[in-house]
């Protein structure tokens, strides 16, 4: 199957190739999803060799000269093609360039150090040792920066623009930079704020458990179906780390469970059930393009937390939650609408970032922005990391960690080669709010139906603004066309302050 | 890594172009599985899709011009080569000449076809549907005689012996024919004698259910660790037809349960058991090389009916699942060692090969080898293929179905194109109880060992003589150096005898 191009034309051979690739990249999801959930601990060698020849095979595919040939070809066909097919050649070529980018025995390098570096981390980390983690990170730090500058090379972008690249197309450490200074302007104050406001009220009452795994599962699958997340095209599992993957049609999510405490495996579900739904309605006919992929990691985020922020964590939702908890597992005080809101609502000053509330995460994401920027410009070495990380962390957020494992060792960014992508994170939270305001303006009747528990509007909204898209726009322009604004820090603050400083609190 | 021979060489090289395709099998392997297992409904389509291409990826590596040199030049390597590294070259240039001889367009017909009449067959034996099925069938066996054809040319081989040859290199409907006609000489006589004497003693108790589901699996479980089976290299899970997929290392089982029928699933376990230790002791230097597979399909099932009827069936094995039966649900009259032996044992005429004893099962083989035969002799066609099954019913197992749901429609195999394999099952059950005297005979204590539980003697003589030596030797040869002669009828026959007339009974 074509998008419509003869498949003899350089562009509909262009396509096939690309359908190839595809359909190695779900055989490469579904066996990384069996991995984090299924596979047994002795077979990790002979898997990890699969995905290898899986990974390389791609790599030969879409690096071959038939490729460039075809890329070259199809651009003089450019004419014949419609916006979408030209958006598909654009994603392309992309692609091409950026795996061409890379000498193979750099990739090599990459892959061998990243997967040493992040195995020490599980160690060091836990043991609370930087001095045994520092030459890891020197080491991948010092490939990544050979990677880095390979890549601005072929893109003609700084070293550090060309790793954001990687994972928001378009972006750059300048633009992110202003939305983070504007953020900076405002957010420690808001924190402060907040953190007094919810210090003078009555604290929240904690559910007490047991609660049986599975209950909470069974409630978990409720909220999904609510979602309208169609149980029929994909999984809910348990992993040590909740993630989304899987393909469209057959999504694998992954959440955890704690039988003592329920309350963040909901919220959980709900932010993976929000990336899922994205990829459940990228566009069908596209499925197998690059031009059908989603938009960019920041769009991802927006989609999982426009649904775990956004509309989970609004009145109307949680009303609903408190509905389900005590329809589940009685009818507790913990699970009334009040206290329900208050203990989804908690903000306060953490060392965490994967634990941080929605108005002291952006301030988490900066400090690492600025870390990794830095020692981009060459103006910090992984030795002092320690000390920049306190020193931000009481700057932008109020409080420092005690110990490297709850400071720079807490993420497996770093130990695994990804620098350029926690801005992605704040990005969407921005995104998030953008988009949920839009939605709520053009479709009137969409908190009433959430107050029901009914997200249809909500999701057919997203559907057409943003899903049905995939990668035909820059996500500035997606944003534009559906909320009349690029990105910007606005709208997330207005919806902070509402939320966390207005009235109804 | 190569098993020795430099990288360079051509042999070498042909390794690496093996170890491919070995990963891309890996992950057929686990897609496979994972959709029998875990894919929800939806995904369907995209699963067929990425399974198919990554067929047609691992076609076009094998039969690229490429292989064809290195085959060409590794064989001018010869001298050089060890007989592990000769056999593989022997393994691989039949690799590559079965899938050469077919062209694309057939394999692509053959697929379509069978795909849709597997799914037809689903329909229409469950509606009882001859006529219905028949257009199906027909188109099938046309298409599957083009395959013989085509491979009976690259071979030098008759039609219905190359295909055969798919499932039992050197096998050949002359030679099965001649031990088929043995066993048709006695089986008979023999399957009426056994009903006769089972007729004449009490019946055995049944057990009475519900037994629950979790704890059928951890007695299975249980059975597993038992028979050497380590459970950090695979995993066991329900599926509608049991079967053992995944890879070394990481093996997939399958079994069923039956809350009121616990029986038959432990028996399915240790037959599904047996193929994969099978696959667990394949020489791992040649893990992912031709040679390192299992040796055949017959090798294959001797290897689960050395464990499901030589030993699992034995009295020691059985009153080893009495132990474990009523330690699991209770001191039940059912679970006592005389009633599970009875149980385990009883022989009748029955319609339905999959529950035949293993007394009446050849019977069952021997009329489907008759029939494809005769398919291929053109002295049979589709059309009459009812009649014919009832009349060889009739005459082999002394029964005939009333319903071709239960005659001629009831196996997957036509439906799904597979013509020539039916024989392994009866060759693997003719091995098994030659390995199984000889590792009796060659290990005194193996009996004493099986009636503690402990399948370890077994196992490690089953490892020296069958599963370390992969596709070294031809399968005669192998039965010639473990048992003293090649495949024949008479330990079998003994065996039968033995257990069904002998005074223990």
């Amino acid at each position: 199957m074509t998008t419509g191009q003869s498949v003899n034309s350089a562009y509909g051979r262009l396509e096939s190739r690309f359908r190839r690739l595809s359909q190695l990249s779900h055989a490469r999801a579904m066996l990384q999803w069996d991995h984090a959930t299924m596979m047994p601990s002795g077979g990790a060698q002979a898997r990890a060799d699969a995905l290898s020849e899986l990974s390389l095979i791609s790599h030969e595919i879409l690096t071959a000269s038939e490729t460039a040939e075809l890329l070259e070809a199809a651009q003089d066909e450019k004419d014949h093609l419609d916006d979408w097919q030209r958006a598909n050649l654009f994603e392309a070529r992309r692609d091409y360039q950026s795996a061409r980018a890379l000498p193979a025995d750099l990739v090599e390098r990459l892959s061998q150090a990243s997967m040493e570096s992040e195995m020490a981390w599980r160690t060091h980390r836990a043991a609370n040792d930087f001095a045994a983690m520092r030459p890891y990170l020197e080491n991948v730090l010092a490939l990544v920066k050979e990677e880095a500058a390979a890549k601005a090379e072929a893109f003609n972008l700084s070293p550090y623009d060309a790793l954001i690249n990687d994972y928001e197309p378009g972006g750059s450490a300048a633009k992110i930079g202003a939305l983070f200074d504007e953020l900076t302007g405002f957010l420690p104050d808001l924190l402060g704020q907040v953190i007094e406001r919810q210090a003078a009220r009555p604290q929240p009452i904690l559910p007490k458990g047991p609660f049986p795994i599975d209950r909470q599962k069974a409630l978990q699958l409720h909220v999904l179906d609510m979602m309208g997340f169609d149980l029929s095209r994909g999984r809910l599992d348990e992993s040590h780390h909740p993630f989304s993957g899987g393909v469209p049609d057959d999504i694998r999510m992954t959440t955890r469970f704690d039988v003592d405490n329920l309350m963040p495996g909901i919220m959980a579900t709900i932010h993976e059930t929000g990336h899922s739904l994205y990829e459940l309605g990228l566009p069908k006919v596209w499925r197998h393009q690059p031009v059908g992929r989603a938009r960019s990691m920041a769009m991802h985020e927006s989609q999982s937390l426009i649904m775990e922020m956004q509309a989970g964590r609004s009145d109307q939702i949680l009303g609903v939650i408190s509905q389900l908890l005590r329809t589940s597992f009685g009818d507790d005080p913990a699970f009334q609408p009040d206290n329900v809101r208050t203990l989804y609502r908690v903000v306060k000053r953490s060392l965490i970032r994967v634990n941080a509330d929605e108005v002291s995460y952006p301030l988490h994401v900066i400090l690492r922005f600025r870390l990794e920027r830095a020692m981009f410009a060459g103006d910090l070495t992984i030795r002092d990391l320690p000390g920049a990380w306190s020193e931000g962390m009481r700057q932008l957020v109020g409080i420092s960690p005690v110990d490297d494992k709850d400071g720079c060792l807490q993420d497996i960014h770093w130990p695994s080669a990804t620098f350029g992508y926690f801005p992605t994170y704040t990005m969407g939270a921005l995104a998030a709010a953008q988009l949920f305001a839009a939605a709520r303006t053009q479709v009137p009747q969409m908190m009433d139906d959430l107050g029901r528990g009914d997200f249809s509007s909500l999701l057919g909204w997203l559907r057409i603004n943003v899903h049905q898209l995939g990668r035909l726009l820059p996500m500035d322009e997606m944003l534009k066309r559906a909320t009349g604004s690029g990105l910007g820090v606005t709208v997330f603050r207005q919806h902070l302050e509402t939320r966390y400083l207005g009235s109804s609190m």
